[in-house]
């Protein structure tokens, strides 16, 4: 079997450690590992299949022998780093928003859009974390009965934000419980026990960009920008996992046993959904796990053919890390590296 | 002015507190008050106006003078006690379930439909505390443009369950932060860090009771059934305050401004929403307050007539106690005590 050299650019962040752990767990063929960061970062060593690999610096030379770039860095730098690993002969999976929305670059979930990987030019981007999650659970039923509209609000995890954030959440926490003055630098406001409805920037129209990156990416993913979308995205206090209330308009009647049944034969999808039992999904359920978890599957009868759908994953995993590898795996299946 | 013999059952539950507290602040004309509970609280005392009160047992003699019952109880416990202070010459103001959907009861949220403690026989409803926030601030659009379909996700604070719940997110979150082995005696689940989408039992329709609530609550407090509502309820790790994401079908077009406009004069309401400046309620600008923070005001555009708000409201006071004090208040207004 092929091995290839691989690099992890941004290998210290939240992302690119989890990018390493799932490299190992699905025994990726990789020949040689690169991990790249930023100065700052470079000298850290980490355990790769029981060798230790030191962090070099992310420069223009990093991709001499690259096959596969897994990138996941700010935005600003995948535009000016992309470029130059495709043209050392790299195909780059970007899990940046830099190139989601360009035409000639294709936007893919394993799960949902397996085809697109077919016509890239060198970027493949990585979908936008809660955008991944929901449409894991719902291309499946979209497939059966085209879906009309999709009003969803989220419960985001704050290492969906960085390492940093994880650290703000577990400082901010204790001094809550302490009864000591809490300090906010990762986010405007204190997140310890709190809800903050406030993910990325604002545009003019008052949504943030999480939630429009939850309507155009699901319409690039699903190849449908008929279906009407509608986000609400939220932070609460959690570690690992974005949860998603998701309610659907469908096109034809689907019973909640029928979305049951869809779902339970889905790629990628674990149905975790008998309330009577205290069967649902929670952050605690999918954390460290690979599978998107659904549960709470009700019919809407506040409006013909509804759904409502509880939908809960590991953000760094199938939301980032795991997701980037899939395609990477894809690409070996179809024989395109 | 004249001033009321108040008894408070359930004097030492969070609602029970807060119901103590709310009196003192809004200088409730108390003449005597008695605070009632369970026989294993009798001998607590609280400080009301200076003075101590100790805590009685609740029995079928707590009555004798009592004008105004304000009762923060089992369900249960107040279909045993509510008619027993009724027959005495009290009226009852109730916070549980028990009485909230008799068409002999009114069930009453100032704000919006004051005219209904008129018809009142003994006993007024207080309704669940996630209606009370949501109805507080849909209410005044409905006035205006007819709200057509509700799709509502809950963000909801643990203080909800009670103060045993309290205990349990401080004493689970730290023990979290130590990597120490975690117990959940409260909830099925662990809840620190964590999202739970269980609030109250289940329906064989795979709803929450919490979440019917919403529909048949919200439908006899506006007078108005035909309002299509769907509700997913959420339990998230936050101590006091409980957070809405509400998406609304109009009848007729409003636009974000007009519902700011129409909103910055709701009564109880407080309008938060300059997002660019980092402006949007949550648990933090609520929790010790009386009123209904909206924010995050934005036009839906996946249906005709969309509109979104993100909504926070302390349950313990506005979502309880507050109510039920503000129900009193409108008795007196009226000359019905």
């Amino acid at each position: 079997m092929k091995k290839y050299n691989v690099a992890i650019c941004g290998a210290t962040g939240a992302v690119g450690e989890t990018m390493l752990k799932v490299l190992q767990e699905r025994n990726f063929p990789v020949e040689k590992l690169k991990l790249l960061a930023s100065y700052r970062s470079t000298g850290k060593k980490y355990k790769f299949l029981n060798k230790d690999i030191m962090v070099e610096e992310l420069t223009k030379d990093s991709f001499k022998e690259t096959e596969i770039a897994l990138f996941s860095i700010e935005a600003e730098l995948s535009k000016e780093f992309a470029p130059i690993a495709v043209e050392n002969g790299a195909i780059v999976i970007d899990n940046s928003s830099a190139f989601r929305m360009d035409k000639d670059v294709p936007l893919v979930v394993p799960e949902v859009n397996p085809q697109n990987v077919l016509w890239h030019n060198g970027i493949i981007s990585n979908p936008n974390c809660s955008t991944i999650v929901m449409v894991v659970a719902i291309n499946p039923i979209h497939k059966i009965s085209k879906i009309k509209r999709i009003v969803t609000s989220t419960y985001q995890a704050v290492s969906g934000t960085g390492r940093e954030a994880i650290e703000e959440l577990k400082k901010q926490s204790r001094a809550v419980l302490d009864c000591e003055k809490v300090i906010s630098e990762v986010y405007p406001v204190q997140i310890a026990f709190n809800t903050l409805p406030h993910i990325e920037d604002f545009f003019n129209n008052g949504y943030t960009k999480e939630e429009m990156k939850m309507v155009f990416e699901t319409h690039k993913i699903i190849g449908d920008d008929s279906i009407k979308i509608t986000a609400t995205a939220v932070r609460v206090p959690v570690f690992t996992s974005h949860s998603l209330s998701v309610n659907l308009e469908l096109e034809s009647k689907l019973t909640g046993e029928d979305v049951r049944e869809i779902l339970s034969k889905a790629p990628g999808v674990i149905v975790m959904d008998d309330p009577g039992n205290l069967i649902y999904p929670t952050v605690l359920n999918s954390s460290g796990n690979d599978l998107v978890y659904v549960g709470r599957i009700r019919e809407d009868n506040s409006i013909e053919n509804g759904i409502n759908l509880w939908v809960v994953s590991d953000q760094l995993r199938k939301g980032a890390a795991t997701n980037a590898i899939q395609i990477a795996e894809l690409l070996m299946e179809k024989g395109l590296i």
